[in-house]
C-alpha cells in the first residue's frame, strides 16, 4: 500500500463514521493540506459539501446551518491562519450551544515549529471554547488505527451534539502525498463499519427525580404569583410546553423574542411579549411582584427584564440550565437546576392533565388549581395582561403614527409580512432589541433566531444564509449596517449556492446603539470612537454578489420590496435609511409614551 | 472619587505609559466595554488613533503598520468575539515576529461565565500565540495600582518589541460606568510618570562571544565554497551587511524576494535572485555544491531552494535565529545559532576590513583572502553568477515574448515601474512566488514585504494599507483574487483614512496555485474543492470604497494604469485577468525553457 493509499483509507473510515453518526453537511474552504479530507468528503454520498472562500464566513454559515437543522455540521479548512478564522464562530457556537465539528488539516509533527509555510501551533487552537479537542494520529492502515479513525469521528459528532451542544475540534496532520496516486483511489469503498444493528445512539436526558418533581409541582402550586421567563432557545417543543403549562397554571410567561414562544400555533394566552416596554418603569414593575420565578433558556435580551429580575432578590428564582452552566448575569438566581427543561415541563404538565390512556398514572392533581388559588392566579395573570395589552396597543398606535421610516417600525412590519413557516434572523445589537420591543406575538409559525451566544455583530449574514440553505420556508434577516459590512463576504454564499434570503438592512451609517448609551453624552470623540460612520452605499456590493437592492422611501415601498423579496427568492436587500440621533430620539419617545399610556391605563398618575 | 474617576485615572496611567514606552499608533474598533481605553487614547496627544469596524482587518492593518515602522502598534477592541477576530493577525504577528500590543476590554469577574452579553472567556484567548498575556486587575486608584498600570503598559510594549518581536495581550475588565461622569474627566492630566532622566530603555542583543566569532570567521575563511542564504527579513542594515560581506568573501548570496537584499543601494555583486528558476533542475543544482552554508532570516519562499538545501545534507548548514526559534523546515541545519544576525555580520565584517579609527582593533585578516583561496572564491561566485545571468536573461526575454497578459510578467513589470523609495507588499500564495522567480534585483530602494509568518491569504489588503498609512513613498500590493476577496473589508481603511495604495489584482477567478499542484490531476472535484471560482467582478466593490478600478487589456494600458495609480495617490486597483490553466501552462513553459537555456549556456545537454 503506498502512502497516499494509507492516508485515503484512514480518511475514508473517518468520513464514513462521520456520516454514519448523522453528519450530513460539511462547509469547507479551499486548501492544499486538507486535500484528503476534502476529496473523500466530496466523494461520500451521505455528505453534502458547501464551498466557501473566507473561513470566517464559512464557519458562521455552518453555525447557522447547525442551528437551522438542530444537528451537528462540520467545517473543514487547511492549516495555518485559515483555522484561526473559524475562531469567532467557534466561540459563538460554544456559548450559543450549537453543535459544530471543526476539522482542521495540519502539518505533520516534523514540520511543526520549524518555520514551514502555513504551519502554526494548532494544538488547542480554540482553547476552552471547544468541548473536546484531539490531535489525531498520522494516518495508518492497521485495523486498530482504522477503528481509531472511526472512534474519533463518532465521538466528535456525539460530543458536539450532547447537551450542552457545542463545538469540537479534531486536528489532522497529513504528510505528502496529499492526493491519491490514481484518480479512482479517492473512491468510497472503505471497510464496512461495525454495526450495532438497529440500535440507535443513546443520548441521556437529565430528568429530575420523580420525588423532586413532586416538590417542584408543589412549589409552583403553593406560590400565589408564579412567573415564568423563557429566554432564547430553539426548541419549539419547549416553547409549546412552557406556554401551555403557563396558561394552565395562570402564570404569565415572559417570552424572549428568540424563545420560540412568541410565534406559533401553541397556546399564546399567557404569553407576554411587551415586558421590555413596561418593565422599564419601576412604578409599573413594582405592581408586578411575583412570589416564584422559573427561568428557562438563555439570558433574555431585554435589559429592562434583567433589571427587574435583579430587583426581585427576595423572590425565589430558579434557573433551569441543563448544560451545567449558570446563565444568570443578574446574579439573582436562588437555585440553578441542571435538568433538561423539556423533561421538566413534560413532567410538570402531567400534574395538570388527567391522561386517558391506561398506562398513564395521573398525578395527584397538585397543579389542578381550584377555588381561591385559581382566582388568585386568574387575577395575577390578568394584572400582567392588562399592562401587556395597554403597552402593545400604545406601541402599535405610536409606530403607525410616526412619520417617515423608522427602525422600530421596520422590524415590526417585517414580522407582520412574514408568512407562516418563515425564519427570522435578528442581528445584534439593535435589531434583536427592536424585535423584542416592537414585534407582536401571534399564531403564525415563525422561527426567530439570533447569535446570542456571544452577541457579536460578526458573522450574522453568513449565519442567516446557513439557515436559509436548509430551510423550507422563507428566511429574512434584520441587520444594521455595521454588522452587514462586517460580514459582507458572507454574501458570496448566496451567489455560490443560489440561496434565498431577504435582508432588511437598517442603515443609519454607524453604530446606532451608542446613541442610546451614555457614550452619546461625549460628543468630542463620539463619531470617531462609537458612531464610526463608514459612508458606504451597499448597493454595488449587493449587486456584485448577484442580489437585488432596494432602498425604500415609504412604508408602501417597504412592504412591496419585502414581499417581493420573500416571494421571488434569491438574495434581496431592502434598505431602510435612518439617522442615528433621530432613531435614538424616536426610541426614547416611544418608550416614554408607551409607559405614560400604560400608567394611564392602570390608573397610575 | 467616583467609580468612573477611578477607572479613568487608572487607564490614563496605562495609556500614558504606553506612549512613554514609544507606542505611537493604535488601531481600534468601536465597542462599549472598551470605552475607557478608547476615550483616553483619543485624548492622549502622543498617540494617533486609527478607527476600523472589522476587527480582523483592524489587526492586520496594525500588523502592516508595525512592520512598516519596525515598532509596536496597539489594537483595541471590546469584549466578546470582537477579540477573536484579532486571532489570524495575532498568529501572523507571532510567526512573522511583528510587535503587536493587543488590548481587549472584558467584563469584570462577576459577569464572566454567567451568560452575560458579549462575555466570553478571554483569559489566554490567543493561547501560545502571544509572547505574554496578563489579565489586568480591575481599576483602582491607589499609588500601588497606578504603578501597576504603568508597569503593565511598559512591559507590554517592551515585551512586544524584544527579540523575537511578537504579539502580547493585555485583558482589561471594566465595570460600569464606562464613561466619565463629567465630559472633561477624560482629560489628560494624570500623575506624572517617574522618570529615569535621559536613560533610554536598554535592549540587549545576543552577540556571539569574540572567541566564537573568531571560530566562525575561520570556518568561513577555511571553506572553499561558502554559500549565504538570506530569507525574509525586514532590516535593510542586515541586507546591506550580508550582501557586502558576501561580495567581499566571494560567497554567492541567495536573496529571498522579501530579504531586502534584492533591491537597494547596497552591494549587489554577489546577489543571486534567480535561483528559484535554475535550482529546479537537479543537474544544474549538482554543479553548485557549497562546502558551508550560512542561512539568515526566515525560511525562504522558494520550494526549489528548500529542496536544494535538503539535498545538501553532507554540507555544514548553520541557521542564525536570534529569536530562539528553529526556522529550518528542510531539517537540514547542522546548527542553529541564537545570535543577533546584525551583530554577527558586523563582527564578521571587521575581519575583512582594516578600520582606520584608533579605537578599532583590526581583526587578524582571517577573512582577507588572497592567492589561491581568492581565486577559488572568484570561480565559485562566478559559477553561480553565470547561471544567474543566463536564467535572468532567458526569463526576461521569454516574458517579453509571451503573448497577452500574464501573471509572471505583470509582477516583473510592476517592480520595474516602482520608483525609488517604494514598498511592495506581495500576497500569498502565487504573487510572492512570481516575485521570487520573475522580478529582477536592482539598485533602487524598494522594500518588499509579505505575510510570511503563517503565509495565509487572509488580511493581506489590510496589511498593505497599514504599511501605506506610515510610508513616505508609494506602496503597491500584488495580490490574487481569492486573497483580495478574503480581505475586501480591508479596503474601508483606504476610504476612512484617505490612504494611497496601488493594487495589482491578478484575477484568475480562483486559486491559481492549485493548477500547479497535484490536485490539478483530479478534475472530478477540482473546481469545487480547489479552483473555487467566485465569478466576481470587483469593480463595484472597489468603487464603493472610493477606489479607481482599471481592467487592463495590454501592457501599454497596464503601465499607464500602474503609473497613474502610483502618482495620483488614493486607492487604485489595476486588474489583470488571466486564466488559471493557461497561467499554469505558462509557468511550466517558462520554467522549462529557462532551464533549457541555462543548461545550454553552461554546456549541459
Amino acid at each position: 500500500m503506498n502512502p497516499a493509499e494509507v492516508t485515503y483509507l484512514y480518511v475514508r473510515e473517518l468520513v464514513d463514521a462521520l456520516a454514519a453518526s448523522g453528519l450530513r453537511h460539511v462547509c469547507l474552504a479551499p486548501g492544499s493540506r486538507s486535500t484528503p479530507l476534502a476529496m473523500v468528503l466530496a466523494d461520500h454520498p451521505g455528505v453534502r459539501l458547501w464551498t466557501h472562500v473566507d473561513e470566517r464566513s464559512c464557519a458562521f454559515f455552518a453555525l447557522g446551518m447547525a442551528r437551522g437543522l438542530g444537528e451537528p455540521v462540520a467545517v473543514v479548512c487547511t492549516s495555518g491562519t485559515a483555522a484561526a478564522n473559524f475562531y469567532p464562530a467557534v466561540i459563538e457556537a460554544r456559548y450559543a450551544r450549537v453543535p459544530l465539528v471543526v476539522l482542521t488539516a495540519d502539518r505533520p509533527p516534523e514540520l511543526r515549529d520549524v518555520g514551514a509555510s502555513q504551519a502554526i501551533d494548532q494544538l488547542g487552537l480554540y482553547g476552552p471554547h471547544v468541548k473536546w479537542f484531539a490531535d489525531a494520529a498520522l494516518p495508518e492502515a492497521s485495523g486498530r488505527m482504522l477503528r481509531y479513525a472511526r472512534v474519533l469521528a463518532t465521538r466528535a459528532v456525539r460530543t458536539a451534539a450532547a447537551e450542552p451542544a457545542g463545538p469540537v475540534h479534531l486536528n489532522f496532520p497529513f504528510r505528502e502525498p496529499l492526493v491519491p496516486q490514481a484518480p479512482q483511489a479517492a473512491g468510497r469503498d472503505g471497510p464496512a463499519a461495525r454495526s450495532t444493528g438497529s440500535l440507535r445512539p443513546v443520548e441521556g436526558r437529565r430528568a429530575a427525580d420523580p420525588a423532586v418533581l413532586d416538590d417542584i409541582a408543589r412549589w409552583i402550586a403553593g406560590s400565589p404569583r408564579p412567573l415564568f421567563v423563557l429566554g432564547p432557545q430553539e426548541d419549539p417543543r419547549l416553547a409549546a410546553l412552557t406556554s401551555g403549562f403557563a396558561a394552565r397554571v395562570g402564570a404569565p410567561l415572559l417570552a424572549d423574542p428568540l424563545s420560540q414562544a412568541r410565534w406559533g400555533r401553541h397556546e399564546l394566552r399567557a404569553v407576554v411579549d411587551s415586558y421590555d416596554l413596561f418593565l422599564r418603569d419601576e412604578a409599573l414593575a413594582d405592581r408586578l411582584r411575583p412570589t416564584a420565578i422559573l427561568r428557562l433558556g438563555a439570558a433574555p435580551v431585554s435589559k429592562a427584564l434583567l433589571g427587574y429580575l435583579e430587583r426581585l432578590l427576595d423572590v425565589p428564582q430558579v434557573v433551569v440550565d441543563p448544560g451545567g452552566g449558570w446563565r444568570d448575569p443578574a446574579l439573582s438566581a436562588t437555585q440553578v437546576w441542571p435538568v433538561d427543561p423539556v423533561a421538566l415541563l413534560e413532567g410538570l404538565s402531567r400534574y395538570v392533565e388527567t391522561p386517558e390512556g391506561p398506562g398513564n398514572q395521573p398525578r395527584a392533581g397538585v397543579l389542578q388549581l381550584q377555588g381561591r388559588r385559581q382566582e388568585e392566579r386568574r387575577a395575577w395573570l390578568e394584572r400582567w395582561l392588562a399592562l401587556h395589552r395597554a403597552a402593545r396597543q400604545a406601541a402599535r398606535r405610536l409606530l403607525s403614527e410616526s412619520e417617515g421610516l423608522s427602525e422600530a417600525r421596520a422590524i415590526a412590519e417585517l414580522v407582520r409580512l412574514l408568512p407562516d413557516g418563515s425564519t427570522l434572523y435578528a442581528g445584534n445589537s439593535m435589531p434583536v432589541r427592536d424585535l423584542d420591543g416592537f414585534a407582536e406575538a401571534g399564531p403564525r409559525e415563525i422561527r426567530a433566531l439570533g447569535n446570542r451566544g456571544a452577541s457579536g455583530i460578526d458573522g450574522v449574514v453568513s449565519s442567516a444564509l446557513g439557515v436559509a440553505a436548509v430551510s423550507k420556508g422563507p428566511v429574512a434577516l434584520a441587520i444594521g449596517d455595521l454588522s452587514f459590512y462586517h460580514d459582507l463576504n458572507g454574501l458570496l454564499a448566496a451567489r455560490l449556492h443560489s440561496l434565498s434570503l431577504t435582508v432588511l438592512l437598517l442603515h443609519n451609517d454607524g453604530g446606532g446603539i451608542f446613541s442610546l448609551l451614555p457614550q452619546a453624552d461625549h460628543p468630542q470623540h463620539f463619531e470617531q470612537l462609537f458612531g464610526t460612520p463608514t459612508g458606504l452605499d451597499f448597493r454595488p456590493a449587493v449587486e456584485m454578489y448577484g442580489g437585488r437592492f432596494t432602498r425604500v422611501a415609504s412604508w408602501g415601498e417597504f412592504q412591496r420590496a419585502v414581499r417581493q423579496g420573500l416571494e421571488a427568492g434569491g438574495l434581496s436587500v431592502v434598505e431602510v435609511r435612518t439617522e442615528r440621533s433621530a432613531n435614538a430620539a424616536h426610541h426614547r419617545r416611544l418608550w416614554d409614551q408607551v409607559v405614560q399610556e400604560v400608567r394611564g391605563a392602570v390608573g397610575l398618575s
